[in-house]
């Protein structure tokens, strides 16, 4: 059976939790969250659906000890009522450090030995702390990263070329944050580099990147917080580990070259990340990427 | 192609729109909502998750001009905000109302002619106002009525007998409101009538009935609003229509004898309702129904 | 993880795999057949799909040693060329009880401790054999029975009634062969029973047995086989055990009292049949189960 | 709604209409077969599945008439039992190609207007015989062409690089048969070219290409047909085209430069073939491609 554990059952992780029931993603679902009315509303809520839905999954509250054996589990705790519209991320980060500090360490002490996706932001830091707290190999502790900015990318190209954006190819990467850039030269679409569908179809790399990042901000000021993409990239992930897949995607994980958890693409498996990915990128775009890694510490250490 | 709107896009109507295009049951989904930041950014965060979903979805904002030729527009305006914890889904009436009528005559004018869902409360009434504003037969317009309600049931009788809630039959008949009540004599499991399960399990058919309850309002104490499962009843019965399923489901409906629409099963199809169940309840059950059916008449003018 | 195996890659067993494979309903999934051309051809087609559908499933050939750990193993062996159109399951006992008591020694031999769901005809007889040479609790080895059978009961009745078939409750019971019967006083649709709907719709019940008998017929005489929904069956049925749904479900399983593996509704999870249920069926229907029961018997011992 | 029509219930036409009612990927589906036994099995089978499955899609029997007004067509016919073991597809087209001359002129004659989809073999060939006899323009009338072979090459570099299949980007060009080719320029995995993953992992670019061609012999050899991928291949293209997806994929299309129906990627949406594509081959990769439409026209030629 797949057992899986959902912390944090705010707007991202009660969604988390509904695409896991609906799809039957899990065999057994574990909700966690400190706020005890809220967490006993989810899972009501959920179970409520049963007889809606057509498959069977047992869904419940749970604590360290029920979320031990749990193959995955996702962090989506969060305090986003902490940024501006507009703000940072990192904004988030003196509340969800602690949390995600004690979190680790309480499912450590509870002997958790599986994979944790992490959506809580800023994400490439909060999955360095997860990891250096549930004292875990560093492949079994991955984050969301820039695989909604990746979405998004995707969204703004397929519209300019008229596509869907299924069949836009490439990646976001780099800090889930402001020094996070979409690596052109891993963009193809229509059988054509990015330079080229830029010209074919008129428009501007630059202009697309902004609007990828704009879109993020739009969903920000109309929603107060973004759940629905974010949602499917983090069971997207799930899905990947549970299965065993050996299957890319773009993913924060830790990179030794350039010591930091980030955003490129890797190979998820049973063991969360089971091979790495050399992108070969040119050295404008791994430029970036350093610089970017680079944030990540800065910022933290700021914030720390 | 399965054209689709849904009206209102807060915490229901984004759930309901999350929901088809997650399983992708409608080609095209447009959305409308008075607040136009939040509309675009659920439109927003909708296509981003595209390229993570394996079908296409085409959506899109859209005014009557473009929910004109829907297949189905479901209703799902509300304000929710004005139910104090507790309160009665009739406080609403007085926000929708005037919003149901307007957008009732302004789809008619939009020469909307197909099936209308409504989740909006209070749901039993506001049904009947779409409908006398839509000017169609009284099939067309339904509402998730004691949908949710009866999962509620399902759930706490499969509790108490140790069964999945999907092996439950039966039905709350009436208001969606606190004139409802669970059709005891629908009810089987395991091959035995209520009666005989409370004995065998040893538990009350009121605590039971009480307890459906209850969680429903916990679900609104802890979170402050209902989506999972509600979402779930409206989209369900979108499919019934899509697909011109002509299966059974409880449904707010007109009912003639009873002059109100009022949740009671029916067999849902291409047209709505496409055939009316005679339930032949018990004299103390058809005695509930008709007061519940005041209920609902009653407090409609008190609230008008 | 979920693994499942199938024994068994002719027409019905191939529709397993792939519905299987179509629907992720299993991590890791073991082909396994003596045909060793057919069994690759098998794997390699259901591989060949792998990049067109959305789920990873891991597909391979396995023996004895591969499959001891799965969760399920499904017997889809058979030789049903040795059928003449008309004829009775029974005439491929003789081929199909030897194999079936090698496969469930060698199964014991190989540590297998999970739970087996049969096919092969004469399905109740094989089921017991199976369960013989596994050695393991009764409950944890069971058939399809007349699942098939009920479907198609649901098929005719809903034609009759100008309804959906996933409307219709109730069951065919006893033998999945000649002395089945339709339990009619378990069946009901629009809130009435099968007399009921007989009268209203103006339909003979027994010419209603007679047809759902004969869509089988039908069907093996246009196709010589069956594998949809039979395949549909076997696969509902896996997916109660894997997710341990406690679902109510028809399904051939021992019956103490009348000492035979025979289809009546038992409740499904982890461990096959987890709950009895007592349909309390009136004194002519037992009569028709027991007799059912005893025609199992009887055949048994005149093919052994 | 969504309607659609299988022509031809053997083996692959058979899965096809499995897949569709499934998924439930049409509301209503015609079932077309000269073989009147037949047919009637197939409908049969899957009416008998519809209550064992979530969602409803209305099967019928139909001819001329009834699929006339289908969205998609799907042409599934074929004289499999022409072609020995490692014989050409071509064997096929005497037996084949009278039949798709009739079956598109009685389309037309009932005024079909949609698109329609051939697996019919030798599928190039066949396509461009449906598009004349159908009347409808070039971009309506699309085959499966290489998308099985796609998937198979997909596979095999999979398997190579130990790595999900779907990761595996790339096409495998020109005819469904002898003369097709794997486009290796097109051929990209973790972030490398073919040549540098054949490099890297110790593999030969020929040998693979080889294996993916042995693969479907030895399915063949095994099974007599192949169904599960080509399957799934159709009904992928099919759901493009409900959905209007406008999503890159392989497909067997009017090429003008080349004068036939051959494969190479192309844009499919609501009218079929919504844009090409122009992949800028290598001179090496686009001389194979020429060679490969000649092949075609000259075994067209000799077979008719």
């Amino acid at each position: 059976m797949r057992k899986v554990a959902v912390m944090g059952v705010g707007n991202v992780g009660s969604t988390v939790a509904h695409l896991i029931v609906d799809h039957a993603d899990a065999d057994e679902l574990v909700l966690f969250d400190a706020r005890k009315e809220r967490l006993k509303a989810e899972v009501l809520d959920l179970q409520d659906a049963a007889s809606l839905l057509d498959r069977h999954v047992t869904v419940s509250e749970g604590s360290f000890k029920e979320m031990a054996d749990a193959d995955v589990i996702i962090s989506a705790i969060g305090r986003i009522d902490l940024i501006e519209p507009g703000g940072d991320r990192f904004t988030e980060l003196r509340a969800n450090k602690p949390s995600a500090e004690q979190l680790g360490k309480d499912l450590k002490a509870a002997g958790f030995k599986g994979v944790l996706i992490a959506i809580t932001n800023p994400v490439d830091v909060i999955t360095g702390i997860y990891q250096a707290n549930l004292g875990l190999p560093a492949n079994q502790v991955i984050g969301t990263g820039t695989y909604l900015d990746t979405a998004r990318m995707k969204r703004v190209v397929a519209e300019k070329v008229n596509l869907d954006p299924r069949s836009i190819e490439g990646y976001v990467l780099g800090e889930h944050g402001d020094s996070q850039f979409v690596a052109w030269s891993t963009v193809r679409a229509l059988g054509k580099s990015a330079e080229q569908l830029a010209e074919e179809f008129n428009f501007s790399l630059d202009d697309a990147e902004q609007a990828a990042r704009q879109g993020g901000f739009d969903v920000f000021a109309g929603k107060h917080y973004t759940n629905v993409a974010i949602a499917h990239a983090a069971v997207s992930l799930m899905n990947l580990v549970l299965s065993d897949a050996r299957r890319e995607s773009i993913v924060s994980h830790y990179d030794k070259d350039l010591d930091s958890y980030i955003s490129t693409p890797a190979v998820i498996g049973r063991q969360g990340i089971v091979a790495d990915i050399d992108l070969d990128l040119p050295d404008s775009e791994y430029a970036k990427l350093k610089a970017s890694a680079q944030t990540i510490s800065e910022k933290t250490q700021a914030n720390s």
